[in-house]
């Protein structure tokens, strides 16, 4: 988009940053100029942070959490209960709960949720994954900690029905959070308490 | 910061996108998670964007705007009105009135604004620049559209006391704006309606 009075290269990083969620045309616009004030190091570093997350982030083969070595830290360290795992839709709720600190066990990242109106089914999600990683035996309990919203209770039901013939347990995080709302806001307290009251399913 | 389950690389991007404003930590994580789903095509372009304004932009040596060339586009225009000389304090304000389309003479940026308490005098400004454009004897008005708070008012009226004595008109962008607010927020038609309201001071 050309903006009168804007040299190319402004208008250019204006149109980048307001494709970014939750920043609009003013948001980028005040964020351009911040940028051009700012020390040309510091805009270096935030340019290479940018390409380095893409470059050196995979996906963890566990858990498929986001990782920059062979195996995440959290599916690496060995102090963590391997017993209990907790499903979430996206690895950034996994940093809510982690943020929480009231949970010790292990994680496995579904990337999405069963949404039959986006076309997204359990064979879009790393479901088949998960039931690889039970079928070793160690797991006692799955805590579904999917969003609380129609497509993530939906999905937490599908777990509960293809785990439970495991001989598995399957539980679901407490209400305690807000109905409709998304994981990755909750203060943790709250999420503290959805983890301790988590109900079987 | 360390973030527990969470590779370095998206913890330094974390870290580099809350230093800008108005972004917090949370903001900041969901940013990071979206650039980290974003093609890389895009997580690149965005990146070079922000490289770019550092290495490309400069100051125009007229009106001390921003530019990509030796001269910015305002500057060279020849259908603008070079009698008239508008004074913002930053170069945000100049694209908030050049979005208003009220405007058509020309600009002069001060970079900052009257502000002892900061240790920020008349002579930390652009404003030498300004009555050196000045004492070419073409402009015949200057509008001094400084925010309308304490400094930026002062500015305003320490510019009036300097620049009559050329036997130039110094004038004041209506306060249709709300007074302690700043201009790169306001609406168009507020600042179409203030610039045509503008009193001599």
């Amino acid at each position: 988009m050309r903006r009168t009075g804007l040299p190319p290269p402004i208008s250019r990083l204006i149109d980048s940053l307001s494709k970014l969620p939750g920043i609009g045309e003013k948001s980028a616009t005040r964020l351009a100029f911040h940028i051009l004030k700012l020390p040309i190091q510091y805009a270096e570093s935030l340019a290479k942070s940018i390409t380095d997350v893409k470059s050196k982030v995979t996906l963890c083969p566990m858990c498929y959490s986001f990782t920059e070595e062979a195996l995440c830290d959290i599916c690496k360290d060995e102090e963590r209960d391997d017993s209990i795992v907790c499903v979430v839709e996206e690895p950034v709720d996994l940093v809510a709960i982690e943020r929480s600190g009231e949970f010790k066990g292990k994680y496995h990242v579904l990337h999405g949720v069963i949404s039959p109106i986006d076309g997204i089914g359990p064979e879009e999600l790393r479901i088949k994954e998960l039931l690889s990683r039970l079928g070793g035996g160690r797991v006692k309990e799955v805590i579904a900690a999917t969003n609380t919203n129609v497509e993530g209770e939906a999905t937490a039901l599908y777990l509960a029905k293809i785990i439970k013939p495991f001989g598995i347990e399957v539980s679901r995080i407490a209400h305690g959070i807000p109905v409709g709302g998304d994981i990755e806001y909750i203060d943790e307290i709250t999420l503290s308490k959805a983890l301790r009251d988590r109900k079987r399913i």
